[in-house]
């Protein structure tokens, strides 16, 4: 295997503050600033959130425009993937970037526990969210945070909801969702490869402190990789 | 393999009404009358909604009073399991007989999508539900309707919140969750048997068209059969 592994960033999450780490990029301009220097580090895809000023999520379109200006300028060639997750907005608000066609965007197929609440990802809402990308070009990500979402991906690939063959990031490691456990770990990668092909390209995100386990994990198994 | 396979046998679901099943038990004396059919017949368990006059599902803790004390004297010695699913109530309103102590009930501990919505199972609700199985020493059986659900069960058994090994149904074929599919059966399963032993009990509910294949792989692989 000598495919070098591609390494996605994911900047400013929708949850850390300065008060838990000061080097978290909060404006726009620290944003890019961070994502050049991943990105000259070597880092292939920026998977961003945007923030409101006082570090609250957001996802105001016009933050994600100006962070898209900038990631264009100051990285040429560098990947850019939108979070269209729960945490930033409610409803069809999670998808109100999509018209500025990022190259990606992440997209929830299934619901699932979070640590403290229900992560809600409604049919409706999944289907509008697959149309808005569908429209405007935009490659999903799916965020496979249970079984049944590589599923609910390979439905609707079938169907032309998703037009392109998805690309699936396994995210493990959540309290209350899906642990960080190799055996699921192996199953993920069948079902991926039995729905989209051998070569079909996978990503796995692991939260917390096994989140390096299941970068090693996805490095030797072909998988790209979530910093 | 010469074990007969338990019957469980889910009189009156959460949905459909006369209109669609003239059949279809609604009343608690007709619930009792149907129960003691199949009890007859050979069911073992039996799994437990009830309704409103109007055919509208309830969780009405006297309605559920009156039909366990029916089933006690019409079935003796089947297993009454009631239903704590989220059809039926919101909230606390769902655990609302649980001390009336039936043998078993039914608890899901993740979420997931249902056909038009979120099928909602927050983690303090799911903490409660099980608190209050606990406290009445009623047996829970678990609903997995994706396979994080079954790794959820092992933890709340590893830290007591689940006193009993549990009990384990696999729910396939519910649109936009977990199809009826061979290779996940054959994986929750086998992660059944990883967390709970080599022996223990499971059972698979098919949703539709699909129940019948789902019932055939069961009883071939020595698991408990959902009518
Ligand atoms: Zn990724
Ligand atoms: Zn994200
Ligand atoms: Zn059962
Ligand atoms: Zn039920």
């Amino acid at each position: 295997m000598t495919t070098p592994a591609i390494i996605c960033v994911a900047i400013t999450g929708s949850l850390p503050t300065k008060a838990v780490n000061p080097a978290v990029p909060i404006t726009v301009a620290e944003q890019v600033e961070s994502t050049q220097a991943a990105f000259e580090a070597g880092a292939t895809i920026v998977h961003a959130h945007v923030r409101n000023d006082d570090e609250t999520p957001s996802s105001d379109p016009e933050k994600f425009a100006r962070l898209k200006e900038g990631l264009d300028k100051r990285c040429p060639g560098m990947i850019v993937q939108f979070s269209t997750g729960g945490r930033s907005g409610a409803g069809q608000a999670r998808g109100g970037m999509l018209p500025l066609k990022p190259d990606m965007a992440s997209l929830s197929v299934g619901s699932n526990n979070f640590p403290t609440r229900v992560y809600e990802n409604p049919p409706d809402l999944v289907d509008w969210l697959a149309s808005e990308m569908k429209a405007h070009a935009v490659m999903p990500e799916i965020e496979a945070f249970d079984l049944s979402h590589i599923f609910q991906a390979a439905r609707m690939h079938a169907d032309g909801r998703l037009p392109a063959r998805p690309y699936v990031q396994f995210v493990m490691g959540v309290k209350n969702a899906m642990p960080v456990d190799r055996e699921v770990f192996e199953f993920y990668i069948h079902t991926v490869k039995r729905f989209f092909g051998e070569d079909a390209p996978w990503c796995a995100a692991g939260i917390g402190a096994e989140q390096i386990t299941l970068n090693r994990w996805a490095a030797e198994a072909g998988g790209h990789l979530r910093t």
